[in-house]
């Protein structure tokens, strides 16, 4: 079961809170009878009866049955919720292709939901989570991948990731990954004839022709794949630990981080003492700095705790700043903190460049990245910036133009198609069975065909549709 | 200057946050214009060559100046902020009264700021608190009360103060005011045609008929000051504090009247140690009751600010529940907590009733609100709950069809009218000149004039709509 579609839905599609307007969707086969309920229109009209699409001034009522308050009484039942406009959107010209009423009333959270109460009594089931946009996949309106770029779109919080939301909303993700499945589904389509045809021998692809699509296909995978690193900083925002020894100037590098950036700063409450964390906004990429307690040999138990919290600050980080104090040589702490991210993205950030400079440079030759700055003056930071975003950004090309994958459901099943697809050039290498090719072919189209739905289980629109919010 | 009409503003009128659907609302002059700047019809015609409140397929695009974020080149602009539904709303057949256009889109707070902002580059001005509803009001479409009723309907918590909000807001204050002061105008008219006559000896209305209709007056009057404060209770909530000496059984009392409407309770986080407030809702009546201290002598300063902080919510509470324990002689602590508010509305509620009774009637005599219950069996609540409800209701007669006032602007305004008022019926009686009597009727209309707007000030409109959000 896909998810029943024969009963009519309703739910708050505004935010919650307050505000001028709010609105009340209706979808389903029964949003004419259940308007004809809860909906009068001042010109004594019926809804259905109304052009498709346009705003009507009505009176909101509540159904005869339903008790609102105990004021109601025979004598002067309540029986007018609020004046609102209310449109009809005939199916499919709809958000979810199906039959749907609007009823855009005054913004009150209680008003709104006194109105889907309204619904409700007169039929309404009240959808949920994710329901309205599960129908509009459900009724093709939107394939999987996009209906997941529009809880995105919703939720973006800098430009860039709105920027990559609308394009996968405006279908990009999906036009691009349905290509290489129409490909490999084309090339399995002359395989299998091969297998029919087995017998007479004769072979409707050759082995040459097998290989190239596949690598193809293969080098196209992985550039959506490697995409992953830039879209989910993009869509999520990064985080970066500042990481050094005590006095080095690490809180006065996250200053200066942030002042260049005060208009847009928001600052989470520290959830620890010891660990303070505050976001930026680095042209368009959502950046939250976390800087941590200075790293060094101690016994005192608070300082212990404060480390054990900067370690897995450090651990959770997608880019570690590593300062140093470049007016004073290098401390076994200095070179502890730098072996502890050697393996991981790292800027090596040299401070006090304002002062006469003692590291050296070849010191720190096996780190590719090195800044000069100074916290203090601010020399150095706008390279800095550069350098940070160029690292964050590795990856997706030129991000303005290309497909970005930004879901992590997309990444799993870009992996798997990938794995899949591999295995396929490796049966034929090894001159295997074109069975097992087959089966190697098929594994990788259905991997794609998760992406924008064309494959689909209970299980992943559900996982798809749970992290919405009731009424989208 | 009653506020500029001759530009064009826009907001976010939808709450703030996140959601399926989002409005930005343009009013004004201009809005075709700048409509024509940052929305695309999908069907390729313009905006205002469609019907009037038809919602229409559309692109949102920024106007060629505006940069949204790095990303951005010549070669790749991010050139669409989101697909929407697009309505044109001619006036004055509108919420303002204005042409009115509005842009439905994803309900995302970044893209919803990135439309106004659009629309802001492309000639609009972000509108302030209120500033729509207040074009309304200019433009005649609601009056003064009805507009201050828009906020109320939105900011209801509870089903009761929707319903006096939406009488309200359809008018029903205006109108009694009105007729109130039609009644008074048409007076001064006949006093003022005597006054101009005054030489010729010639009067236009008798003493007799003076003093009936300013006494109808003053008795309407009086009436909707009294309905003030159920109607403050009706907005507001009430706030009830139950005192007493310590282990009377407070918190039990406090528990049972929250059991009973377990599914509507929420907390409010203690602001102190010693004062715990929660929210019931009481037959459509929201109710905050506060838990104290309990008042005892002391030299102890914990328990000292515990004492003072009871003594502060006991003043700024609506009503109080004083618990004594029905099973215990009644002691120096009881009287003194009796003492204390005597002089205001209160409730005497005689706990442990399941006990052996001890506490005697006579002894109470004084106050006429007993009430016995046992907060361990939940005996004798049901009665506290309506006594309780029924005093806080006092006032205001039949709720559901009576006007009710509860907007403290107009409670002033009425009062001032009705002070006027009583020294135009006290000069009458003294036989002071007309001139006198004269300026007190008109004092008397301005004051009503006020409630509803047709007497105004810009000290007025700045305080009535200053309490708005932006988007209403």
């Amino acid at each position: 079961m896909r998810g029943s579609l024969d009963d009519t839905i309703c739910a708050v599609a505004t935010p919650v809170g307050e505000g001028g307007v709010g609105i009340v969707r209706l979808s389903g086969p029964d949003v004419l009878r259940i308007a004809g309920v809860v909906v009068r229109l001042r010109s004594g009209r019926l809804l259905g009866a109304a052009a498709t699409h346009s705003l009507l001034l009505a009176d909101v009522v509540p159904p005869a049955s339903m008790t609102i308050h105990e004021m109601d009484s025979q004598a002067s039942p309540m029986r007018f919720l609020d004046e609102a406009l209310v449109v009809y959107m005939k199916g499919p010209r709809s958000f979810t292709g199906e039959d749907v009423v609007e009823i855009q009333s005054h913004g009150g959270g209680l008003i709104l939901s006194l109105i889907c109460q309204a619904c409700v009594e007169a039929g309404a089931r009240l959808a949920e989570p994710g329901e309205f946009t599960k129908r509009a996949f459900l009724n093709g309106r939107v394939d999987l991948s996009q209906a997941e770029a529009v809880l995105d779109t919703v939720r973006a919080r800098s430009a860039a990731s709105l920027h990559v939301a609308q394009r996968q909303l405006r279908g990009a993700l999906a036009r691009e990954v349905e290509s290489i499945r129409t490909a490999l589904l084309g090339l399995l389509a002359h395989v299998e004839a091969g297998i029919d045809f087995v017998e007479e021998d004769i072979s409707f692809v050759t082995g040459e022709e097998l290989r190239r699509t596949i690598q193809d296909a293969i080098l196209m995978i992985r550039r959506l794949s490697r995409s992953f690193r830039m879209g989910k900083v993009l869509r999520e925002g990064a985080r970066v630990v500042i990481l050094g020894r005590p006095n080095v100037g690490k809180s006065s590098l996250l200053n200066q981080l942030l002042r260049e950036d005060r208009a847009i700063v928001t600052a989470t409450p520290g959830t620890t003492r010891d660990v303070i964390e505050e976001s930026i906004d680095l042209e368009g990429v959502r950046i939250h700095l976390v800087d941590t307690a200075g790293l060094r040999e101690t016994e005192d138990p608070v300082e212990l705790e404060g480390i054990r919290r900067t370690k897995l600050a450090q651990q959770e980080a997608d880019l570690a700043l590593v300062v140093l104090d470049g007016s004073q040589a290098l401390t076994d702490e200095d070179r502890q903190v730098m072996d502890a991210v050697r393996e991981r993205p790292r800027i090596i950030v040299v401070n006090k460049g304002d002062l006469s400079p003692v590291v050296r440079v070849e010191e720190l030759a096996s780190h590719s990245l090195i800044c000069p700055v100074s916290a203090a003056t601010g020399a150095g930071l706008d390279r800095l910036r550069t350098e940070l975003r160029g690292q964050l950004m590795s990856g997706g090309g030129d991000a303005a133009e290309a497909v970005i994958v930004t879901n992590v459901r997309h990444q799993a099943a870009l992996q798997r198609a990938a794995q899949a697809a591999n295995q396929a050039l490796e049966s034929l290498g090894q001159g295997a069975a074109v069975e097992l090719i087959a089966d190697d072919l098929r594994a990788t189209a259905e991997a794609l065909g998760e992406i924008t739905g064309t494959i689909t289980t209970d299980e992943i629109l559900e996982r798809v549709f749970a992290e919405f919010c009731i009424g989208k």
